[in-house]
């Protein structure tokens, strides 16, 4: 983590500190919680990844982001091949404790396609559908 | 979802539409799949939650948030309640097709604490510990 002299606002509020041994960590029936990483500067999500107990003590011993690979069954440190790895500026817990924030200063790109951040597609149905807009029904199928 | 003249960038690149029926998205053996709430504007991360299949639908349909809870074992449209629905800008998909970001604009608190964000928390072990700074290690447990 970098030391920073002055505490920083997110979503327009200073953050509690809580000690990660009076918290009760949810992680799943596989020892598994999701992490959200996001630019700090940005506000960028570059990837969703999964954290064990170990990879979260990881990050914090080495200020990189440490993952446990669903797939490959190994913990993971993301970039170190590539050299872009991603700098831990802070780490946001939510209400559940069942989710984390990674904030960080990734320089490269996140996602393993070479794109920036691994949300390169946006989803469609065809033409928009909304209750606002229910003349649009119609074209759904053009 | 609004209907947009132009199109919009992420996390500087300009997404790639994928139709629905040309992607298979990878629901969990539960038969969910992990959403980033964000606000458009702001790039703030309000939450994560799970959408089923049927949520997903009822987004398009709706044009607001809609998730599957795991505790409740029922759909919820986030917000009805208390009059702060989620309106949705765009629906992002990642590489693995396993995660989503929906891009919102809520107005009011996205937790159910009332707070704005539910990352209103930050995760410590008491001084911050990193390979570049390795001299706080023997602070750690003060």
């Amino acid at each position: 983590m970098s030391h920073r002299s002055k505490r920083e606002e997110y979503a327009g509020e200073l953050p509690e500190i809580v000690h990660i041994d009076d918290i009760k960590l949810a992680f799943d029936e596989r020892g598994l919680l999701p992490a959200i990483v996001q630019q700090v500067d940005t506000g960028e999500v570059l990837m969703l990844a999964w954290m064990s107990a170990e990879s979260l003590a990881l990050c914090f011993e080495t200020g990189t982001s440490w993952f446990w690979s669903r797939s490959r069954q190994e913990l993971w440190n993301k970039g170190a091949t590539s050299g872009n790895t991603q700098k831990i500026h802070r780490i946001l817990v939510d209400c559940d404790a069942d989710c984390l924030i990674l904030e960080v200063e990734s320089a490269g790109p996140a996602c393993h396609t070479g794109h920036r951040s691994c949300f390169y597609r946006e989803l469609s149905i065809g033409h928009t559908v909304t209750k606002t807009n229910p003349s649009a029904r119609s074209h759904e199928k053009e």
